[in-house]
């Protein structure tokens, strides 16, 4: 049995990818007429900015307008910048809508398991889709961080004085939430989710590493009934 | 005497209010041919933001190229957008300037006190800047929220077990550092910082409140002194 199962929250708990996929469907059509492949240069833009911008939507929407001035050499018009302000403000209100199965999974889990939400991104927008979401009152942790690494998941179960070998790590990115949590001696619950940035693919999972892959959210309690209750 | 003291960091521990001081009067000069006050309309427009981008950088320079937009009824130059673009990454990555007397203050207070940092903006950024700022040996908590308010004081010195009345905190803005921790029932070190982000600003202290303002962070060791070590 595991002592605590986290949770991602984007792509996991709710939808959040498709908001960048249709920002980025419109910054393919308003620069049709400089670039073919505006999108792969904005994936470029935007590794480059991951230092100084972090995740989330501010920052997205600000390698958006680089993006935008880069590959029209300055040119682009001035309504497509003031267009990518409001979208991003369209994408910081958006409600959340949260993935099926995710409510009914989460309350019967909370019943006998400690559950902690772990996720990145901009601290306010995050607290927001928290708040709004309405499912903190299933998890007895918290915490939103800037990256998801091997550190950062040691810093989180030592401060929570949890092992990481009974640690059970959800979520639908193999380079945040499988691959670190494997890493330390956790188990993870791979949910591919269709739409994944690509920043978050892995190209190949060493072998020695081994994880469990789930169609959906739904399977995760027959899972664990199926391999821990019995022993 | 007090079981916890907790630090704002921005214009507290290191200098911050300088580079968007800096940003804003290049906004004026680029703007002059449009406006006489823009930075009148910036504050407007950062309030009006503040619900989707909350405090920090990322944040301040949307709000700037949306000013600049709209003063210039869409007619600024795109070289001007990528000027702010660059102002913020500037920003983002600019060296922590620590004010003089904190590490001394702060080593010295670390010896017989619980100490806490508190401090609102980009996570990433905050991070940053405590890492290297090389402070945080001297506190044995560090929060980073994303508003300062009564509730927010409340949680983080419920999450600790501290009891308001034996809390002082200290800072450089009534509106965010102060005055909440007052209503709440603690105690106030106020010590201003020349530059202050007008948002921050408070008209007037209620007369029941009851604070205490210092010159600068050299002060705060004495004044603690002479006020309770006699107790």
């Amino acid at each position: 049995m595991f002592d605590l199962i986290g949770f991602d929250a984007d792509d996991t708990l709710w939808e959040n990818e498709y908001l960048f996929y249709n920002a980025q469907k419109r910054l393919g059509e308003i620069l049709k007429n400089y670039s073919e492949k505006p999108n792969d240069v904005l994936l470029q833009v935007e590794k480059q900015n991951l230092s100084n911008y972090g995740y989330g939507i501010k920052g997205f929407i600000l390698s958006l307008i680089e993006t935008s001035l880069k590959l029209s050499k300055g040119k682009i018009e001035n309504r497509y910048i003031e267009e990518f302000l409001d979208l991003g403000k369209e994408m910081l209100s958006e409600p959340v809508k949260i993935i099926d199965g995710v409510e009914s999974t989460l309350k019967s889990l909370s019943h006998n398991h400690n559950l902690i939400l772990i996720t990145k991104g901009d601290l306010l927008n995050q607290e927001k889709k928290i708040k709004n979401s309405n499912l903190s009152q299933y998890f007895n942790f918290i915490e939103i961080v800037s990256e998801k690494n091997e550190q950062v998941y040691l810093n989180i179960l030592g401060k929570y004085n949890f092992n990481p070998s009974k640690f059970l790590m959800v979520g639908n990115s193999l380079n945040s939430d499988i691959l670190p949590v494997l890493k330390i001696g956790g188990m993870g619950l791979y949910i591919p989710h269709e739409l994944t940035w690509d920043h978050e693919k892995v190209d190949k999972i060493s072998n020695i590493l081994d994880y469990v892959e789930l169609e959906s959210i739904f399977q995760i309690i027959p899972w664990l009934q199926e391999n821990y209750n019995k022993k």
